[in-house]
């Protein structure tokens, strides 16, 4: 199982944004990319991975959204479908394997490390391409915004590992693309 | 310099589509997102990067529209504000580094191959991280309904060189995201 946990520090708590305008619900669009990468391969879904996105915006931070590829169903890729897809289950109505909670990032992040091993992307962590990765795995991914110091010393006392993906400072989405890429060629063999 | 040249082959040819429901244009959703990796990263613009978007839907196919980093000043990384932009363009207006012209794929390739080194996406390609890439390089991707026969003699008769990214069959817009972390891994070094 992969999982990832996306930290959206400014995005909306409830369901009363424009799907049309999503960067102005607390920058809702990079949210919506990040779940397009993470569930979505062309033709198919990944039915092997969690996606974790803790809404921390006003007004009612935090909310946990889980969108988890082993029970999704149905699943659109462009933005606008999953930012409805969002204010929906803001609203309370969520499709099969789709949930949200009020829960904190660190309570999510404390859950998962009970049973996965933990990463979280860092300019400074060991390149990916030589990590020792297991099969349950989970990346802890900041947005814009970053992480801060407080966090990373939760992540470290979970002995959370810091990974970096390359020299250049990428989007969110972007790394979820590089982490699946580099987890698809180790466990998939081609014909 | 690296450019992308993305085939779009369904994606609609004049702006009367409805930028709230771009998969109706001919899945317009997808162009957006390949032009967001393509240009966009976290803080800034890729100002070494061109994106040609070949567009081959309806009605008055082929439109070969182009978004150069290297000129470009304004940017929004959203499916509605790219998706807006491309509209604006096939309506006449092009902000400073967009322009639109009739021309075909098999034009625009021909052009690059004249000064640049040529890469097509392909499944039995050689694996990215072991190819040899020179400093001006171009890579030809397809969408969805992939590249015909016919195109792919072309690309062979212009010596494109056949590249692999990975066991997974991904969206175009994830893999440019996977081309420019291996250029990047190559041009820029950590501080």
């Amino acid at each position: 199982m992969r999982t990832f946990i996306i930290w959206a520090r400014k995005a909306r708590t409830v369901g009363d944004f424009d799907v049309h305008n999503l960067p102005a619900a607390g920058k809702m669009d990079l949210v919506c990319r990040c779940l397009s990468n993470a569930l979505g391969v062309s033709h198919h879904l990944r039915n092997d991975t969690k996606c974790y996105i803790i809404l921390e915006g006003k007004p009612e931070p935090p909310k946990a959204l889980l969108v988890d590829g082993t029970t999704l169903q149905r699943w659109k890729d462009d933005e606008s479908s999953i930012g409805q897809l969002i204010k929906d289950a803001l609203r309370g109505s969520c499709p099969p394997g789709v949930s949200i909670e009020k829960k904190s990032f660190e309570a999510v992040v404390r859950e998962q490390a009970a049973t996965s091993q933990l990463f979280y992307l860092h300019d400074k962590g060991e390149d990916i391409r030589a990590a020792t990765v297991q099969e349950d795995v989970t990346f802890v991914l900041g947005d814009l915004f970053g992480i801060p110091t407080k966090t990373e010393k939760l992540l470290k006392r979970l002995e959370a590992k810091r990974v970096s993906l390359g020299p250049v400072m990428l989007f969110a989405s972007q790394c979820i693309t590089l982490v699946h890429n580099e987890l698809d060629r180790r466990i998939y063999k081609k014909e």
